[in-house]
This record gives structure tokens, sequence and C-alpha cells, in this order.
């Protein structure tokens, strides 16, 4: 075969690898959205009959050999198919490594592990949960070792979600982050300015606010023909395939809930109608770094969406839309609320400052962890005496400070991080777009949202997953990932709002 | 291995094509309900390489010497294991007859005549759609000699819809119908009775039908908790997998579009979840016959639905949710009208009598097709004498004639007849659950359907596809399909409501 052909019978089979994928999107999809409860049973085997499938084809003989050879060609090859090559074989190369006797077992104990938490949460009780969690840890390690790695084990699981990472890079960054935002949060806390939260607690009408989150994500580009919006207990993004990315949120009577969630999840869902526009049915097209991922949606979340441009253009067709809740109101009031800044036990609920530090908590606590420095009897005590330090308030209950957050039962360590990554990068891309831009902020204060989302999509979403991380960074940024962007909008922003000097 | 080894290995194999085919269905049901338009394309490449891999499994050679070994063993492994056998055998040996070469220019055939089928029909252009046709009934023909028969090419393709059935059979059967029905039909015409349709034109609010819908498949025992009912251009029912079995319907300003649509799905819904039920993730819960399959929707819709027992219990409680419809309307008289008989152009839209007569037109005219012994070109000129002679007159223009059914474009041969095989079986399986209980009719007359419901889960549903149809004929009402009650029914319901002697 000529290295054309080679190259064109990897990429067909990876064409049906993206198809699988697709249908098990859907499958998850319709599982949060549509599913009667009756099918979970069913459903769970419809799952693990197709994540096998898709396991059997990834680790294939002929895709193995295939890759190898097109490895060695390199660079003869032009840059998008040698990033197609890399991409697809950073995936098969992983999946091979762990066998399919692990692969099941972590399986059960991910769905045994998960139920437990589950219960032990509604009954307040960590020590119902330890064992199943120390299984988990001990199967993490065991599943760190089979990936391999150099003697630390967090960086082969890292990995999974952030190619190229290192645990001593994040702890750097993160560090950083957490020095800066420990005595900066406490500074807002001791400004004494308490913005008045009543316009935004509502309750405030569902179906409006369904409808006034269409109008937003429409602005910001996101196609509605191509996609679409649902309701889901925990809302998610999922591309299925080109010409369906879909997303969901969730109302509560707070506006914040729902609307900032939509935005945050049309963020992701812009990156994928990029990605699956360039590189539909190609390994590009799978976004391998949870990092960029999440910056996506953290920047139209906060640095857009939470801007006082963005409620300079929104909020009179918000007040038109709820006159109830917001004549007596006025931009500035509604800017302070939506922007209130104040310790709190539950990560999903905090604000974008606070948020960071409950991120690396949980990164110090799993990094230890892991490396056996800590022990899992002792999480709750380490959870509350890090709260203590960090917020200044101790959790009453541990279904409110340990056990809250799903990701330890379901084995995913090595995650947590890429959120505060997520954070890291949006403030460093919003700061490149606004310097490539220079009407940015006008352009955003009239509710033209195009020019920013044309330059995410020419600077990172049509690249897909052709870069490392650093590497997008470096390109779209001029530097790698670093606290000094966010650090730097937060002192601003907040300081401004709270009258810090 | 023993046997035991060999047949649940073979069931394992079964467990995962099941859940690749409700994969599959659910991509199905997805594309009807939910998909943004602009998903068309991805869709078509996600449901080929499902397809591509469910036909890999299913023709793979270790499937093949598992089933092989199991066939030799026979009635040693009890009826049902040798039923399960007997049921994949089937689904296997056929598509492994059939070359993937030839699967594909079907599927590529089908895709295009479809497509120039649908502008033919917009343009109301015949003409149009010739040469795609002709090419589709060669191909139908070199799949049914892939597929094996006996001389009569239609038999091969017959097989695929209503497992055992010959066209000498389907002809007898069918003639004595359109014997019976010529006259019928003339003499309901000739009545001079002519019921007001006033009462069921509407407009009715769609929002009130749907709610009155659910009411009644309810009642019928349809089980919510494990289905759903959404709206599509085109009704139809998915047994996704065990606890999701999901309806569609749509509604227009007539009553009887969505009701009865909404029954008849519902009907077939019945028998999806009794099936699943009794065989998940077995080949017993793949209903092979949809003369079977079609007899529970058109009991349900019709013997059932249409009957002046169903809205003695029904029609207050929709007397009571449309007054500004109904108010001045009797239970006769709102019978009479839902159970109008007249001549019409179209298939989708007559009434359960003539609906027949519509078939028999159909069958004869693709019989004759595939014989050769009409051509392509003549079809226009043979359909709309066929139609002169069965209903007395003549569709104006082809998109209401010959171009009306999207079958023939989809190679969907041997499929219509199964409609009215479904029409006979449903007024036989009725019959026959009416002497097994003896108060059926007072049950129904009282909005009571779980005795009826109950009897076609035994008789019927639980049994899936343990037996050829004329077997499962035989048993649950003492004699093979035939015309006999589907006859006797007409002449008494329609007799007296049109005062025939």
């Amino acid at each position: 075969m000529t290295v054309k052909e080679t190259y064109d019978h990897m990429m067909s089979l990876a064409a049906e690898l993206a198809d699988l994928e697709s249908a098990a999107a859907l499958l998850g999809w319709d599982q949060e959205t549509n599913m009667p409860e009756k099918g979970i049973e069913g459903r769970a085997h419809v799952s693990a009959t197709m994540a096998g499938v898709r396991h059997e084809k990834l680790t294939h003989g002929e895709l193995h050999d295939l890759l190898l050879e097109l490895k060695e060609v390199g660079g003869d090859m032009g840059p998008e198919n040698k990033a197609q090559v890399a991409a697809l074989w950073r995936t098969h190369d992983r999946a091979s490594r762990v066998p399919g006797e692990l692969v099941k077992r972590m399986a059960k104990t991910r769905s045994e592990a998960t139920a437990v938490w589950g219960q032990a949460r509604k009954n307040k009780d960590f020590d119902g949960f330890a064992p199943k969690l120390s299984e988990m840890m001990s199967l993490q390690k065991e599943y760190a070792d089979a990936l391999g790695h150099d003697g630390t084990a967090y960086n082969a699981l890292l990995e999974e979600y952030e190619p190229g990472a290192k645990l001593a890079d994040i702890e750097r960054v993160l560090n950083e982050v957490k020095d800066f935002l420990i005595p900066f949060v406490k500074a807002i806390a001791d400004s004494g300015v308490e913005p008045d939260l009543k316009c935004v607690l509502g309750p405030y009408d569902t179906k409006k606010q369904g409808e006034f989150g269409a109008m937003v994500i429409k602005a910001m580009g996101f196609d509605l023909g191509g996609g679409r919006v649902d309701v889901s207990n925990h809302p998610f993004c999922s591309g299925i395939h080109g010409g369906d990315v879909r997303l969901t949120t969730r109302y509560k009577d707070d506006l914040r809930v729902g609307l900032l969630g939509t935005i945050h999840e049309a963020g992701h869902g812009l990156y994928e109608q990029g990605a699956l526009a360039a590189h539909a049915r190609t390994p590009l097209a799978d976004i391998q770094s949870l990092g960029i991922h999440e910056s996506q949606s953290r920047m139209w979340e906060n640095n857009v969406g939470l801007s006082h441009g963005f409620w300079n253009h929104f909020f009179p067709k918000l007040q038109d839309m709820f006159p109830e809740h917001l004549a007596s109101t006025d931009v500035n009031g509604f800017y302070a609320a939506m922007n209130d800044v104040r310790p709190s036990l539950i990560r999903i609920e905090a604000d974008e400052v606070t948020y960071n530090l409950h991120i690396v908590l949980r990164f110090e606590i799993e990094r230890d962890l892991l490396a056996g420095n800590i022990e899992v009897k002792d999480l709750p005590e380490v959870w509350n005496e890090k709260f203590r330090t960090y917020f200044g308030i101790v959790p009453p209950t541990p279904d409110v400070g340990v056990l809250q957050d799903i990701h330890w039962a379901a084995g995913y360590l090595g995650y947590f991080p890429t959120y505060t990554l997520g954070s890291l990068n949006a403030a460093q891309f919003y700061a490149a777009a606004g310097r490539a831009l220079p009407d940015l902020e006008e352009q955003i204060a009239r509710g033209d949202f195009i020019p920013l989302r044309d330059w995410l999509v020419e600077n990172v979403h049509r690249w897909g997953s052709s870069f490392a991380p650093n590497e997008l960074m470096e390109r779209a940024t001029g530097k790698p990932t670093n606290a000094a962007d966010l650090i730097t909008y937060f002192k601003t922003k907040y300081g401004e709002l709270y009258g810090l000097s």
C-alpha cells in the first residue's frame, strides 16, 4: 500500500470509531433526557455492548499496524494528517495498555461505588462510603500502573483528561492561584460591600428563562439548526455528530443557575460545532483536552456572560421580560448581584472566584490520596481542615462536604484540576482576543458576539485536537497556560466591584 | 463444550446483537423526533456503520458454527431454547445469503430512489420516477435470487416480512377478501346512509387530543413508566429495549387521525412490551411476522377503538373535554361518523373496510411487476384501471395514485400484504378472545380493557417469535389465518350501520 492508501484505510477505520462514539453519545444523552424510568437496566446493557464494540475496534491489530506504519512516515504526511495519526494513536495506545479484565472490574466498581456514594451522601455517612472508595483508589493505582508512568501515578491519570500535563506543572500554577485567592476572597468578605441578591433570586418563570437563554445562545452564534437545548438534572453538552450538538440545562428559581448553565454549555457547544465542522468523523474532532474544552464554557459563562458589557446589552431585554422582578433594579445593581462572591460549601453553586479554591482543595486531596500521603478514613477531617483554612468555614455534615461530588466514586482522578485550567485558559484567551479585536468590549456591549466567536473558531475550535494544550495556548495567546491573566481579570473586575485598592 | 455451554455462548452473542439493534432503534427514533435538521448527513453515516457492525456480528463464522451445532441438537434442548436457535438462525441465514456488495448497492439505490420518488410525487410526474423504480425492481429480483427461492421470486421477498408465507396462500386469502369487499363497498355507497362527519372533523385542539390519547392508552394497559409518546410526521412504534418502548403519533384537525393513530401504535407497543418482558436481549423478542405485529395494532384500533362499546365508555369523557364540538352529538351519531366508509384515493387515510382494497390493488401490482407480467412504464395505467374497478373512482394525478406510497421506492416488496394479514388476524384474535372471555363486550363497554390485554399477553405477546405465524394463529384461535372472521365482523358491524340486509 502507498502511504496515501494506508492513511485512507486508517481514516476509514477512524470514521467507524467516530460513528460508534456518536451512537454511544446519543444513548447517553437520551438516558438523561428522554428514557423512561424502567429503561435503566436495558440501557446499561446496550451501553456496555457499545463500549465493548468500540474497544474491540479501537485496539484491533489492523488499526495498530496502520498507525505504527503511519507514525514512522511522520512529517512527510503534512501537519494535518500527522495530527490525525497522533490523535488516534494516543487514544488507541491508552486503550491498548489496559487489560480487558481490568476495564470490566473498573466498570463494575464504578457502578457499585457511585451507587454506594449516592446512598452515603443521602445518609450523610462517610463511613458507609469509605470501603468502596478505598477499593476504587486501589483500582486507580492499578489502572495508572497499567497505563505506565514515571513513578508518579497521578500523571498517568491526569493524562486522560489533559494530554501532556504533569503533576508538577499543575501544582505550580494551582499554588499560584491559591496564594492569590485566599487573601483575595478574605478581602472581598471584609470589604463590607454586599450586593442585594433579591433581583437574581426570583422565583423566575422557567419557560421564560428558557426563551431568554435561547436568545442569548443564538446571539453567541450557537447554531440551533444543528443543535438542541433540553432539560436534565445535571447540565451537559454532547457533540453527537456533525450537525447535531446538544446542550442541556436546568432551571431553578435563581436566575443564575439556568442562565449561566445554558451559556456555559453553549460555550462547549460552540467548540463542538466548530471542531465537527472542520473534522467530522475524524480523530481531530474528538477534543482531548478538558482544560481547553472547559476554557470555552467558562469564557462565555464568566468573562463574557458575567461582564458589565454583556448586561449593558441584555439587561434591558431581561427587564422587559420580567418587569415584576426588575423594574426597580438598574444594570449596576444587577451586575453586582450576578457577581456576588462569597465562601460557600458547594462547588457547583460557587461564584467564579471561590470556585477555584474548591478545585485546589480537591486537587490537593486526590493527589495526596493517590500518593498514599493521606488515608481514605481521614478524608473528612482533611477536607474540613482545608476548608477552614481556605474558606474560613466548615461543612456541618459530609453531604455538603467531602461527599458532595461524584468524581472520586466514579474513579475520575485527575479530572478536577482541568476545571481551573479552564478558568486560566479562558482568561488567557479572552485577553488575547481583546488584543486581536480592539473593539471587543464595545462589540459585546452592543450584543455583537460574532467577532469573538469567529476569533475562537479561527484560533481554537477549528483545530480540534490538532495541538497539545500548551501548544494551542502558545499559538493562540503567545504563552502556555499560566495564572497571570486570571489574576489580573479577578483583580480588575472584583477590585472595582468590592472597592479593593 | 457441553450443549448448555454452546447454547449460553450463542445467547451471549445474541444479546450483543440485540443491544446493537437497540442502539440502531434509538438512532432511528431520534432521527424522526429530535434530531436537528442539519444532522441528517452525520446520522446517515452513524446508522450505516451500526448496520455494518451488526451485519458483521450476525454473519460471523463463530455464530454460524454455534447455531449449526445447536440446530443438530434439536428437540433435546426444550422448546424455548429450540425456538431461540430457530429465530436467530433465520435472521443469520438470510443475512448470510446476501453478498455485502449487494447490500451496499441496495442501500445506495434505496436512498436515491426514495429521494427521486419524493421529488416525482411533488411534481406529480411518474416518468421522473420510472427509471429508478426499474432499477430498484431489477435489484429486488437479484436480491430474491441471492436469498434463494422455488422459482417464485416474490416468496423470497415475502419471507422477509412473513416467515413461512407463500404467494399462493396470500393470493387465495386476498382474493377472498377482494371478492367480498368490492360488492360490499358498493352496497354501502348505494345504501343512502351518510353519517354527519362534522363531529369528528374538528378542528380539535392538539394538546387536548394528546391528553385524551394518553388516557386511552393507559386504559389499554400500555405502561408509560416503560415507554413514551412523541410526535413525528409518520407515526411508528419502536421497542428500543426492555423497559423502553416508544410510540409516535401526529395530530390533525380531524380527531380520527391522531386518536386512531395513537391507539394503533399503542397496540404495537403492547406487543413489544409483552415480548420484551418475556424475552429481552434474546432472539425471541425480535418479532419477525409483520402480519402478527399488525394484528395487534389493528385489533386495538379497529375491533376495539372503533367499537360501539369503546365509545359507550369514552364518548362521555370526550364530550366533557370538548363540549364545544360534541354537546349536540350523541354516542350513536359519533360512532357512525368514526366508522364512515367510502372509497377514497389515499391508503393511509382510508377507513378499515376500503383499506383492504387498497392493499389488494398494491399486492396484485407488485406481484405482477416482479414476475414480469407488467412493466414499470405501464404502472399508472394499470393502477388507474384497477382503481376504477375496485373503487369506482380514478385518481386525477399520480401523486394521489401510483406515487402515494414510499414502499416500492424503498424496495419493500412483499410488505403490503402484511397489512391485510394484520386485519384478518386481528378479527380472528378478537373472535377467539370473545370466546375465551364471555364478558368481553361488557368489559369494553365499561372501559375495562385489561382482561383483553391479558389474553393477548398470554396468547400472543409473551411468545415473541416462538412460533411461525400460522402456528401461533392455530394455537391462539384454532385455525390458520383466513378471511372468515374479518368478513363476519364487517358484515355484522357495517350491515347494521348502513342498513344492509
